[in-house]
């Protein structure tokens, strides 16, 4: 893990913020993973994170599925989500669509998990990503983590991380230290995520520690602001999880205080704002198979329209298809617009790909063809658009990052069984 | 083209149809098809209609996209759609996107054939298909239309057909013999639709024919409802587009006369309705390299969250690669289902794949999970989801035909340029 952490011309490094090569904890934290047995092969399936600071404070984010899964169900009513001293997430079983023994399994992991951090229940965060409709092993999860306990250090990062992969193609984490006005403090996270990703609010499974000390509001408001720049505007292939997940936990240990408002707040912000827009952006990069990313920005006056039709272009199979094959199609563009502001018509739309003016209120705009073909050669392709605006003087814009759609895809999303 | 017309165990044959094993159009149509040029290698892509009648009745819907395609404009604001006499309708090449000299090429198209046919150019409606956003090279059309008109016959609906298709693998038409009680009558229809299929209150291009006569406001009533239950009801990947047009034409060329409420227009509209629920099946089932068909059937207290239900599950790329992969995966359905009623969890849900109950509840419901991977072999397959009713005595119900999403459509859509 280098500065290459940052290698999306999208995400910019702030210049107070470096890279941790080696990895590693903030002050106050220790994490272990082992195999219970979800998955196969004995791969690692159970990750544990214990701050061991008493006066943690924290913040959450859940899935807005209308399905929910247990583990969300638990940690969201039973956790003192200020305050959450434990993780405990597993892969290989999502523990969604399990019903009331699946809330019993997600309760019996998160009593198991504060009698062996020795910290109360409602201290323990749950959360659980695999197959959805599947009875949870509570018992083999118990099991392992008396192992893992046993194995907590503070470069358990590593191992917390890759026990949450599931399809993903690479691990997603970062260490960074972070220069403050007041001191220098360390942020960690460890993400997971590559298919059924279209987080709304809050997404898959993210995990941030920081040794900065914050008030669990200040906390919520970082984590919300953050999270709504970063995975809630991302998609993989339009589909929200039953289980997304996203903690912020502040051991304190660096012993610098952020106070809310002050200049500290605003560079940990974008500290944090840029870990987990990378980090978003790594999970649209893996995207079970994905070759090229797209960044749909789209202009108008009006911020529903403007959020529908970002959407539409981000989730539309005909757009992700033509940037698998470096096809600067647009007229793919305008078709997914048309259909997401239906009754609307005639749209007088500009589009712009990489900065190539394709269309001109509605009509194909005269444009160098060779030079649009090379441009849609790249891994990351930004398409532009305008919507007509009644009222230009209210200008609002958006943004969605997207995964193409290729046989990658099917061929994993055919083949991942029940 | 026998009565295997009705292959599908969900549309039935009305007893009092058959099919015309022969093809060709009802008394009072002629039809040709030529090679305009618009497709490469000379193949067939202009198709021209012409009803003989002076005394036609006709009925249209069109897309409901923003982006409206340069025919669809014209058609919709130049032609008289309850007289219509003529239609153009070009493959290779959409006009959408195209501004002005769009509209401009497709009223010269209307003018050029008007002349062809001897009739007032508000008596054509003209109708294109193909990639968006190249200027429509009008001149080669009307050139085209000349040798057309001359090749006009009865039985031009097979090269017509053929004529309207893109991507279609296979063409879609039928040719009925109909007994009303007071008489027979003739009812034939052409269509074409691969891919970039989510109608809104129209479809792809498709044109019926009767020889029967029906009042305007009679034929607008009954295609009107044909087309919500038939191309409204469809979902190949969740795409409008931006050029889909329906038209019913009606010459009363056999003398049968169908009063409004009266059994002949019940039984027609049986006719009518079964002719297009079957073609839009067709398209399901062409769908761009589709090897299976969904049926997702949600039923509930609600209307407008049982169609976002069904809607969500027929273009989820999760579903549609388990449906391709014949994996019975339910969880999936579940996570469609909760992306798509959001804030509104935990919803209770009921699911069954094949008639085998496989979630009750919101819960995994035990079943004999090798019934279950044997029912998802087949090429039809039915989903039922059951919202939670908070009013069970006012049930609602809706369904959407959709397709698999396997290697075929990302290899046609990652290599279809513009």
């Amino acid at each position: 893990m280098s500065d290459g952490f940052f290698p999306s011309r999208w995400v910019e490094r702030p210049g107070h913020v470096t890279t941790n090569t080696g990895g590693g904890l903030p002050a106050g934290f220790r994490a272990a993973a082992t195999a219970a047995g979800l998955k196969p092969d004995r791969a690692l399936d159970l990750g544990m994170l214990v701050c061991d600071a008493e006066e943690v404070s924290s913040a959450a984010r859940f899935t807005r599925s209308g399905v929910l899964a247990a583990p969300v169900l638990v940690t969201r009513e039973r956790t003192r989500l200020e305050g959450v001293r434990v993780v405990v997430a597993n892969s290989g079983n999502a523990n969604a669509a399990t019903g009331r023994q699946g809330l019993d399994e997600a309760a019996r992991v998160q009593g198991a998990a504060a009698v062996a951090a020795g910290v109360p229940a409602d201290r323990v965060a749950v959360a659980s990503t695999g197959v959805i409709g599947v009875p949870l092993d509570g018992r083999a999860i118990v099991t392992a983590l008396a192992r893992a306990r046993t194995s907590l250090h503070s470069h358990g990062d590593e191992d917390f991380a890759r026990a949450i992969m599931t399809t993903d193609a690479f691990e997603k984490r970062a260490s960074l230290t972070v220069e403050l006005p007041s001191g220098r403090v360390q942020l960690a996270a460890q993400a997971k995520g590559a298919g059924m990703i279209e987080p709304a609010f809050a997404t898959m499974l993210c995990f941030v520690q920081t040794d900065a000390a914050l008030e669990p509001e200040a906390a919520d408001l970082l984590l919300g602001v953050c999270v709504k720049r970063s995975f809630d505007r991302i998609s993989v292939d339009g589909q929200l999880s039953t289980n997304d997940t996203v903690i912020l936990m502040c051991s304190g240990s660096s012993g610098v205080r952020i106070e809310p408002e002050s200049e500290d707040e605003l560079r940990f912000g974008e500290a944090l704002d840029a870990l987990l827009r990378m980090l978003a952006l790594m999970i649209v990069r893996d995207g079970e198979g994905a070759k090229r990313v797209g960044r749909v920005v789209v202009r108008g006056d009006d911020g529903e329209l403007v959020e529908r039709a970002a959407r539409a272009v981000a989730n539309s199979p005909l757009v992700r298809t033509a940037l698998h094959g470096a096809d600067p199609n647009w007229g793919r563009i305008a078709q997914a617009v048309g259909g997401a502001l239906r009754d609307s018509g005639p749209l007088a739309l500009d589009i712009a790909i990489e900065g190539i003016q394709v269309c001109t209120h509605g009509a194909a705009a005269p444009h160098d063809e060779a030079a649009l073909r090379e441009a849609a050669q790249g891994t990351e392709i930004e398409y532009e658009v305008g919507l007509p605006a009644a009222d230009p003087a209210r200008p609002v814009e958006t943004e969605v990052f997207f995964s193409d759609l290729g046989h990658e895809y099917v061929t994993i999303n055919a083949e991942y069984t029940t």
